[in-house]
């Protein structure tokens, strides 16, 4: 089910069965000369309705939380960032509303490295809620990133041996190129392979990576691979849902 | 242009033509028995991509903002609601993002009620960074309700002379309906138009209007009613953005 | 009762008769070339208190919360402002403050338009501790414009069918003349009626209307016309204040 | 001048001869079973606007701050009262207005103990903006309690020898009496003076102060001591305020 | 015992028999020619840690917080300041993982004038937790500056009867010498007693104090000096523990 | 240098000679049942403090960040935390004010995994304020966990073939036993490895892991083990600092 498009009362019945939803998670900000700005939510949601489309299990897709932490990426227009601040904010929100209906495993799917810490600073957060009360929280919070689903490192290895690099891999573009034949967008590289170095403020990230890539050359993306890509995920994030589905909670 | 699919050397191509910006913002919020829970999102974002789409002018729509302030109907399943705190400072971080790209006009096309006094706190407070420091902002934000665009409210009064209600109307529903077909519910109202009455907290909410909907019956939706207001609607925003893009900022 | 010149032993009796208070809330900020800083929050103050002397009703007046958003006005010397995430924190509080004593039923009279976002997105920042934790509240709150209750606007169309405009207006300095007749100012207005406008950031406020008014004529206010419009709007506050407090919360 | 009396362009003219104010600031709390809620604000108020009146000085007095950190009182009903990092936030924001038109001297006269704690952190807040990012400030911000003024606190010892205690004192009971005989309330004290003790929480404090007294006897006021410290206290405070103002900041 | 070199099941055992601890905290700031950076943190542990060490007493010393409230001395390298808010919602955290576990008398012995306002703020904001929901906090807060202990004003007064000063004064020097005398560092003070004045922001601050000195003349200290003062405040805190330890909280 | 033993002078010596500082940084938290509650803090401390009197390098270390983000183990008798936002918070201002003396290069030397997520948070919380405003931040801050320095995880692997495991590991304990020799504490462990697991908030912690270590045999640990751990984590301590300080930050 797409919780977007279900009625309430669907969701009261949801709950009946099931207590797990995924949250597709990313952040909207440039992926180099052809990289699409939303690549990194459109990924996890890409993903996560072909899982529930598939039907092979009883999944719970919530709304897509497109925003989140590209603070590195202002120098280039077209991004949109929250401030960590925010973010864990906003997570903890999304959160305590779900709990507040009786969710009680919630996987984000991520698609942005630069969202990891403060996802998980923001988990630490809700859970602090609990730890300072002395309380049990009584729910899980799970990180997973879509490129660790099982299988999916593999595969994207075999498929970009080089040139995969950290920022507008092709693996991601290949994937929203699947997804959105007609947005296919070309240029020349130069270098082909970008270059690599630490992440830090927009100023000093534009300057280092003048086009936007790191360490990668999106021009190995192709819509099949992104087919092959978004097939296993989906089947490997239907797998880790049940698997966190049934984790048992300590009393 | 849709800026989630544009790469950002688009953006900064768009930015030497136009300043001007649409986001759809809306809520993810139980709309009664039928009523779809991205109802309040959907809308904004379906006007919007339906004007870009038609072409008759060169419009650039953001992300869709999805989650708004819906405390009040966190007492049904599938609401997800951020408090005002947190919304308005997800808005400030959006807005210093366009921002500090360069966009001087942002519209935030809303679609839910209960979004209108944190969006214009949040206007105000950002509006204040400027207005503490005693310099000029520079840029200019307008809320814009999609129900009060040029001519939508008559021809929605028009379509539904009675029963039209303020939550989970038969003109949101009939949106959705034409957007998302596949998704069409069905119910027995009783009573067939809801009751209506004031909106403070989750349980007094649920106790007032328990099945979800205020003074409407969205019995009287249907999604030929939708595609004639999304045509009227898209067309009335394309005309307020170029009025707002065209609006001089005092220097 | 004035709740500032009472004793607790006093208020402990009275919440044995009622559990309703109302808060005069206001804004300390300019209002033209003869309008007083003060006037929004005296405004509220003076109707709130005339309807307790008046002894028709067993009415409470709390202390004034004099300051409110008022960041548009921060271009003219003399005004005081919170930024929206203060006033929202400080009505918190004091809404937390008077709810722990046992008020159920808290009426907020308004003198400012800027306050009203801001005042609403407060309350639902309150409403969602309760809506989050999914428990009863336990108590409304309600936002009154002094304009707003029964027969004032009315009046004032009547007194000043022209120029009354919405900022600076003649009826509020009419009340404050009525209340302060020491402390009525004069001045030639130019233009006798003032431009109309968007209301933005401070600089953009001062470059749009240069005296501060928007779209009114002060010099029509007389202290008669205050007189009338205080003693109408005191009255009308009883009623409002006895219909909420007779209002049921949803068990 | 009284602030919330005068007009922006009154302001303008007096910035151009002092950029000084006195901003009366206290707390609505208990104050015993015959001291009136408002003491504590009250008390500033009266001696500040009776140094205006007698117009030996050019004085302008900013509105009221009247609720201030009283969270030990809240065991009492009809204290309202601030948290810490509320109280902060919004001295904060009345100094950057008022320091935003010009102002360089802001005089907080303090008639409540409990907030001096706070308004010291809140003053250090300000400060700290300049001091992390390397710059003058340009300001002072002072505190004075009224008893502190010159030769007040020797007048109310001499007025009351035993029983002035520190909570709903008789000096500061003597004040109110004196500006609202009308409010003159009577109890029988018991005993007669009150018990004294460390201040904590609400709970802890009402156990141990079951009337609401600290070491004093309130019934040793009368108004004409209060007459007293009252005219002693204004011509203190024009000195303190003259000086105040003639304090170079260094450039 | 120390804390930080005892394990979570002494810990469990030390509550059994006593539920007082003692968190040494101070500041980080410029001390002047030749004070030490950590001075006012140094202080407060090398006494707490002695009165340890001397076992008269079974006494539980917490970890250091060793940054506080220094914003003022920002303007001289090596000082690191926390914010007020900052400094608040940190001993928020450390004062709510002990009562967690169930220690009810925290002694906060304090080396720095600077932090006792947002100390006592801070102490304010956690007991309004308490206070605000209307229940018994269970727990006391204390703030002893060392120099305030039992005995130990009077011996400093004594050993340094002129130039003692308020910042960088001989007894805190003479203190860090005893502790550390490899660290004694020599200057020739000019002037020998330094200059006193208000305490505002950072440019401010070194402005009028060149060398960092408020009325001190450091030269006075000497190691002798200094370990009469730990030997005596290390006693003196002893009793004062005792008697915190002992102190009743009402039911 | 240690910075808390220098004066604000040899400060000023020292940035004219470098721009680089170290910080320890660490946690206050159970251990199992023989480590220390400071190990997580000592540990980056000794390293730091050893690589600084070996003086083979001109290094600066900062005073010891000593309570981190711990949350999880809450449920154990002596854990001080913070929560992430108040960490992320303390973060900033220790860096704000670090870089206004005009340090470019800040090295956090953590000794906690649980404290990563939060610290990286910070570092783009802090970034965050030069990427909104558009502006060159001129400063990097790096997070290096001590088990990370050059060649340490091998020594460690090599010295703890089985039985390291991720909490209270027999190289943190080996560690703060060469330190605090008189501070070994032993225990039967069972079950001799400890269980691992997932970790969320501290009942669910405590759950899991009842004696609080996680995957770890603490009785390997030695002194010896401990020392050798200390030289090679200092020496590479000391080279990670020079090259951290030679790395161009881009203009």
């Amino acid at each position: 089910m797409l919780l977007h498009l279900s009625t309430w009362a669907e969701i009261e019945q949801f709950l009946k069965r099931s207590r797990t939803i995924v949250i597709p998670i990313g952040s909207n900000e440039q992926h180099g000369p052809t990289g699409l700005l939303g690549t990194d939510w459109l990924c996890p949601e890409i993903i996560a309705r072909e899982a529930e489309r598939e039907k092979t299990a009883d999944i719970l897709v919530g709304p897509t939380f497109n925003i989140g932490m590209a603070q590195h990426h202002l120098g280039f227009p077209g991004t949109i960032s929250l401030r960590p601040s925010t973010f864990i904010a906003a997570i903890g929100d999304w959160t305590r509303s779900l709990v507040g209906h009786g969710f009680e495993k919630i996987l984000f799917l991520n698609g942005h490295g630069g969202n990891i810490a403060s996802i998980e600073a923001a988990f630490s957060e809700i859970y602090a809620e609990a730890s300072f009360a002395g309380r049990r929280a009584g729910f899980a919070l799970k990180l997973c990133n879509w490129w660790d689903l099982e299988g999916v490192g593999e595969l994207a290895r075999e498929q970009f041996p080089t040139g995969h690099g950290s920022h507008a891999t092709p693996s991601e573009i290949a994937i929203t190129q699947w997804a959105f034949p007609a947005a296919i967008k070309l240029a020349d590289y130069a270098p082909k392979i970008a270059p690599s170095g630490p992440i830090r403020e927009a100023h000093d990230f534009r300057a280092r990576f003048p086009d936007g890539r790191i360490g990668s050359d999106p021009g190995l993306a192709t819509p099949e691979k992104g087919e092959a890509l978004v097939r296993l995920a989906a089947r490997s994030l239907a797998q880790e849902l049940d698997s966190f589905g049934r984790e048992l909670i300590p009393a």
